[in-house]
């Protein structure tokens, strides 16, 4: 991305002082733009343009576009029917307003006609240098630059600045992202939901989030690409940079494709091509807004690890047998130990101890805690990865488990490998803020948790490749921009 | 199950006067006992016999097996080393004790040595009619009698009598299950964690659950079967009595099979004909313990569908296409809707919407409620089973959730088709008490529930041909013994 293009996007979401065309008591999005806007104390950055009405929400409206001051507006948000759109769009052009994010519908996802319409509008935006996101969409959240202009009232929990962007093409699907991502006390760095990108495209959004220094992981949920050699650019500057892209792509059946088509009149293209694009891109593709979820997490907390043999340790044998097969079920080499690793072990461990890969470190072989056991572990030359035992605290007052976990936490968090948390105990909104805060990626849900960590062993493969490829060619030095 | 078998094994499960041999303060197990029993008020029953102990914790011990009150003691508890183990149960013999729990381990899962000490003790119980749980297990937890002997400290949540009963091999992984099923405020008949099964069986448990008039649902957490000859005939009696056997069984993959041999000793197998054993009999194969939860919620709570076609009901395109591909993933079929549901669809919905399977019912399509929309879905003969868009309440104050949700739920609870609730907001424990207490079941994580629904579908699928053969072969009249 062009350092222009790039400062033009970063204005469009960061506005100032915004116009809300169409805005209204009678739908909820007007009340939704004010209370994520409120949360950063900016709410009053909004002006509402109502014909009939004097104030929408408690704010002061004015009757009209022309009603609004001259040259102060540097962002527009319309929600008028669709009819209406491109005359409001025009109007706010002679204020000098670049900059909109168009809520309404009735465009392409509502067949020909819309078509029509939608095309119409963005001819107008390309000719006039108009910045526009939508239509059909919800609009975006900044956390980084704290700016919110976002219509949804789906987005759940504490409003967290962090390394993870997030585009959507899809409004509710990806308000279900922000929303779990944000109850793991994940950070977001910046969240958009584009809708049916006349202008503004979840391409744009990914290539504004690689240049962004703050994001250190995207995510995205797609229905379907609109540029894909455009695509191909913003993987290859990823992987340079050594962004993880995550991709929950629908319309792997033909359910899917169709359910994708009549939403945001986006093209799903052929799945098994798709899968090739993003195996050869480096682009991790998730099933699931769960696996999504947990793919971002592992990322956010773990380095890469040198290679793909995990060592699994738990302290129930039936445990060992089944993160066992769910490894096996998501391609994760679970190694022997090194005999070095098993004489170690037997040394701390309980006699009738049977060191493994997974290890059982048996009920009573974890009461002297872990920092031992995960020591031996971490010198194992078999092992690039560690999921260690954990006890996920229910609240404050859980001492015995805040004392185990700090026998190995420390270790965890200097290791030159990667160690996760495994805990069997039922994982609460406390704990999860208590291993964020620790630094420490832990495991809720095991199938979602262990093909996370899959991505992890596979994008470390993929990054090992490239930078070989890329130093044949040289290529680091022209992504060396920013 | 005969019937004396089945009376001997209920007296088992509710014992009323309790030796513990080597209950000590050193380790955990008596206290958990204690806790656990105390849930029911009575903890009284216990009798801890140590001979360094006039108390542990706070219940008054003897020093011997030799000073328990004569012909009191209805079961016994042993948690002793395994060396003291054979003549511990010696001595309650002459006691005239015959029901006990073993919960020491250093058995068949520690290697040669321990497996000749299980066989002489094996022996040694069925020459003398002795029933004995263990070695190396918890024990039991009986909601229905209000009777636990359980020495695990793991089981969280609220403990609630219902439906669903649990065999688990393994301690620790069967705790995880309770805790997830409580968690639901899923009610539990009888949980027996039955280990090395030196007598009792995860077979003769199961057999038990079978034939015990308060269990709908059965499921196990398996690492080899003991018997199969006697499993076909429990499945057989299982589906007779429509009572679904949900198994997660460990061991598909190598690493799998071999922690479970050196865990309880028990041999998995060959995989893929344990997979044709189960689908032959009926028997339910999951993947993971949330799988596994979530097929036990849905069996508790919806009536076997007719037939697989499922039909959905979101509020959001992109949501359309994940679930789509989500059901094409699971193998449940989404047919097109019948062109008279589209029509009276079309009828209720706003004008742009485009009536489909799965259905968006847009995000202003469902201000009226869900009432007309599923009274048109289940009407529509393309259609065995639907989920239906609701909204999980966060809490007491979530009143225009109630209302929503109010619409359909009476509907939902008399239609003969099955009817689950999606809902895509974050679940609270608020909302799966709510929904339970509604007696809804509810998606909660989508991956796991539409697996589970396909559990449903494939079952009902099995109920119909079992009974057409069972009608052919007249076996109905040998299982109507209970």
């Amino acid at each position: 991305m062009e350092q222009a293009a790039y400062e033009r996007m970063k204005g469009f979401f960061s506005p100032r002082r915004i116009a809300v065309v169409g805005a209204s008591a009678k739908n909820q999005w007007f009340g939704n733009l004010i209370k994520y806007a409120r949360h950063y104390g900016a709410a009053g950055q909004f002006i509402p343009v109502n014909p009939r009405a004097t104030e929408v929400a408690g704010v002061r409206a004015v009757a009209s576009v022309g009603d609004l001051p001259a040259g102060e507006i540097d962002f527009a948000v319309i929600m008028v029917k669709s009819e209406a759109v491109l005359r409001t769009v025009e109007e706010l052009l002679h204020k000098g307003t670049r900059n909109i994010l168009l809520i309404s519908s009735g465009f392409a996802e509502m067949g020909e006609e819309g078509t029509v319409k939608q095309k119409q509008l963005q001819h107008f935006c390309r000719e006039n240098d108009i910045l526009l996101m939508g239509p059909n969409c919800l609009g975006f959240m900044n956390f980084s630059d704290r700016a919110n202009v976002f219509s949804g009232g789906s987005v759940e929990g504490e409003l967290i600045a962090g390394p993870i962007g997030l585009v959507g093409q899809s409004g509710a699907s990806s308000e279900m992202i922000a929303s779990k991502l944000l109850k793991k006390s994940l950070g977001i760095s910046l969240y958009t939901a584009t809708g049916n990108e006349a202008v503004i495209t979840a391409e744009d959004c990914m290539d504004y989030l690689v240049n962004d220094s703050r994001t250190r992981v995207i995510t995205a949920f797609m229905e379907g690409f609109r540029n894909i050699e455009r695509m191909k650019d913003i993987a290859r500057q990823a992987a340079i940079r050594q962004i993880p892209i995550i991709v929950l792509k629908v319309g792997r059946s033909e359910r899917g494709i169709q359910a994708a088509r009549s939403h945001t009149g986006a093209l799903a293209g052929n799945d098994a091509a798709m899968d090739g694009f993003f195996r050869q891109h480096g682009i991790i593709r998730v099933e699931s807004i769960e696996e999504l979820v947990e793919t971002a997490s592992v990322f956010s907390h773990c380095r890469l690890p040198r290679g793909g043999r995990l060592g699994i340790c738990t302290l129930s044998g039936g445990l060992c047998g089944l993160y066992a097969d769910l490894c096996s079920r998501c391609g994760i080499e679970l190694p022997r130990l090194a005999d070095e690793t098993i004489a170690s072990l037997k040394a701390v461990l309980p006699d009738f101890a049977q060191p493994d890969n997974p290890l059982d470190v048996t009920g009573s072989g974890f009461l002297q805690g872990m920092g031992e056991i995960l020591k031996i572990l971490l010198q194992d030359k078999n092992l690039d990865m560690i999921a260690a035992l954990s006890f996920a605290p229910a609240g404050e007052g859980d001492e015995m488990m805040f004392a185990f976990n700090e026998t190995f936490f420390p270790l965890a968090r200097e290791a030159d490998k990667p160690v996760v948390a495994l805990s069997f105990r039922e994982m609460t909104d406390y704990a999860r803020r208590y291993y964020e805060k620790n630094g420490m990626y832990y495991i809720e849900h095991p199938e979602d948790s262990f093909k996370a960590i899959s991505h992890l062993i596979n994008y470390a493969k993929f990054q090992r490749s490239f930078s070989d490829s890329a130093a044949r060619s040289g290529a680091e030095a022209s992504g060396a921009r920013l």
